[in-house]
């Protein structure tokens, strides 16, 4: 594997591999076992256009824990400020001969566009509204632990379907793994012809997206972006899209409840919820340390062209 | 050891055997001696909820030392920002599997809260002016390394008593070891029944504070927080209570100068006499890393519940 | 050596030294070698007061490679934003033993001024418009590597002289090895007497600069601080001073491009050139890491004076 870019670039028994290695890694950590260091030596760098505490402290505890050194840069720090483009930016960073790039910037395809001009590797921490694979792939993870199993579950992912890559990455994953997806949200947040593009049922009420789910799925609720605009208030959504311990009684017995991170409490999932049994949002934290170690380690080595012999060709081939 | 919440919670034997691991620690960076390296392949997570520079370096300073990994988090840079609470953010890194979690808060009680509620072990920074646990333990040391004992020392605390977490936690500390502390401060920074809760003698006076004293310990004084509502100015301030070595002539002779950092020169404290021989501020400083590798290292391995068995259970209970 | 402070302190001999260490660096990282670990257990400590990402991250790549533990600090989180003086930052910095710290400051001779009170070693990173060694140094490592040679090598630095510490920092070491040093500017760009204190041609329009040039470095125009007080828009800047493709023809046949970064694609520098085989921009990039690496390694062990002994004396000397 080069880069990590999106599921929708992954193939299933590719994922399967990922998953399996993950497991691997899962096992190790919860034994106290001593972290390999398949990348001592190698140094991976952050680049965080917008704010995240999980998913940065993810990659590099998983990171550290295969021994790599993590250069973390957020654009407040760095000479974005200085309107450098994204590009030279990446290309500058690239020259440091890391081991991989891990982006998270707020246009959709940014991960894409630097992997067409830079041989590093990239990984896609969260494109826009786009993508966000390593998310979709600790949750596969997590249902695997707990369910067994993922051909077959049914998974409803409720919420504001229209900006989150979290439902995008999921929606693809989990079909590819032979999940029966379904999506619910309120009208304004539906995404047009979203069922089609990715082989998912849309419901516009949560109800009956609920029915016999195995898995549900909520999706945090951007109040800041949101409300006074496509959502009239967070307690009209709770109202109506909330999840709740009473409306779980409308999924199968013992389905679990999942969260991306970070909660609305009492918005878009009860509290108390959150904090049940069924709940698997620390399970999908724990996940993610395991199933970013087993993407860095898939990585192929960096095969960056040795600058020594362009200089030599240039050196020699030039009048002095 | 399981957390060092405050002072309050902690023994006088075991702050000793504490002082004692410190002073280990201490020699070996003097003498240029390789770090140990008993934490390799953990992982320390530091959460500031407050600027800081001195602790936050010197606890990643302690925590590389001892071979661990650690991962910094500010709310600036975190999901903080989006609204989620501190428990959830702290049970997400709590579910990365740390070592320990490093937490400056402007809440008192903030680590407590933490403690009762996650099994990773909580080493409270500052928790608004309630306690500084490292900053007591490191001063008891430093004290220590200088006279020669902390019993039957006389301390005088001189400054904003009211707003001092670093107050608190060392009258409770060179309390416990047998010191004489007193505090002193104007009326309006001097807490109601501090003298009785903290079993310490105190003044409204700067004079009869310093008398007889071994060590004179001036605190900051936050201009931004206090001048213009409880301070007229910073020059009055210091005319009545500002440590000059004019002043220390009161106290006993070859008395030592403290401050926790970072000194406003001129205000609670003489430039001249921050740099004088007497003054032990640096000798704080170098301790700071002496006294956090021995916090880190005495906390108990973590042991957190192998999510496993949960898992193995409630899928073997599930109808599937 | 002991500290970097800048090219002015530093002889050729010194710097050719540097070099050939560097070039065993870039040698090491290009085969993809084990990097060294010669700085193990040390700790690196970097206090930046400008935003920055290449330098910090190169000297962060740098640092790792040697084994060493880099702690960053910015003043936006650090007690920098409490008042303290720079010194009192630089003192507590110290006290924790660093093998360097690493500063870049908006004043003139900030690093100097710390060197004269620290022990610690100061490796200059960028003080205001004054010096920039390792960039003076990692450029004339990249020179080296593409012409084989400095001496005798004809070096036009074009564009904002007045305010860039990358030129004097070059003009000084390129001539210390033998370059023939030329820079130009627009004539509120140039500041009074510059020839004459750095043994440079100086020209106010570009094409005579570039006439038979080896090298052409453009330097970053600074639009925010410029554009309306000492240049009318970076339109007219880059009609008259853009290094241009067509302009290029002026230079030597295989004449090559360098930029300190980042760059202003289409004012300073065009950007198909900044792309073209002649640019040297990432090699510059490159040769950062492996020159950092050098000078960190170049550094005399740290002999802070054993404060035990002062402490010792202190004690035995006092009356108690």
């Amino acid at each position: 594997m080069r880069h990590l870019l999106g599921i929708e670039e992954l193939d299933a028994d590719k994922a399967l591999a990922l998953l399996e290695r993950a497991e691997h890694h899962g096992r190790a950590a919860r034994s106290g076992e001593t972290p390999p260091g398949s990348l001592r030596g190698k140094t991976v760098v952050q680049l965080f256009f917008e704010a995240s505490t999980r998913t940065r402290a993810s990659f590099e505890a998983a990171a550290k824990r295969l021994g790599a050194d993590v250069i973390n840069l957020s654009p407040s720090t760095s000479s974005v400020t200085k309107g450098e483009t994204l590009l030279d930016t990446a290309r500058n960073l690239e020259a440091m001969r890391p081991h991989a790039l891990v982006l998270r910037h707020p246009t959709s395809g940014a991960p894409h566009f630097l992997a067409r001009h830079l041989r590093t590797s990239i990984l896609n921490a969260g494109d826009g509204a786009h993508e966000h694979p390593t998310q979709a792939l600790l949750d596969a993870y997590t249902i695997r632990q707990r369910l067994g199993r993922i051909a077959g579950v049914r998974v409803a992912i409720c919420g504001d379907i229209s900006h989150s890559r979290v439902a995008r990455s999921n929606a693809l994953l989990l079909g590819k793994l032979g999940a029966e997806v379904r999506v619910a949200g309120p009208r304004t947040l539906l995404p047009p012809r979203f069922g089609e593009a990715f082989g998912v049922q849309v419901f516009d009420r949560l109800e009956p997206a609920l029915e016999g789910a195995d898995v549900v799925m909520a999706l945090r609720v951007q109040r800041e972006r949101l409300v006074g605009s496509l959502l009239p208030s967070t307690r009209d959504y709770s109202r109506s899209f909330g999840i709740t311990r009473a409306r779980m009684k409308l999924a199968k017995p013992g389905a679990v409840v999942m969260h991306p991170g970070p909660i609305n409490r009492g918005v878009e999932l009860e509290g108390t919820l959150a904090d049940a049994p069924e709940s698997l949002v620390l399970e999908q934290v724990e996940a993610g340390v395991a199933v970013r170690a087993a993407v860095l380690e898939a990585l192929e080595s960096l095969a960056l062209p040795d600058r020594k012999d362009v200089v030599r060709g240039a050196r020699l081939g030039r009048p002095r």
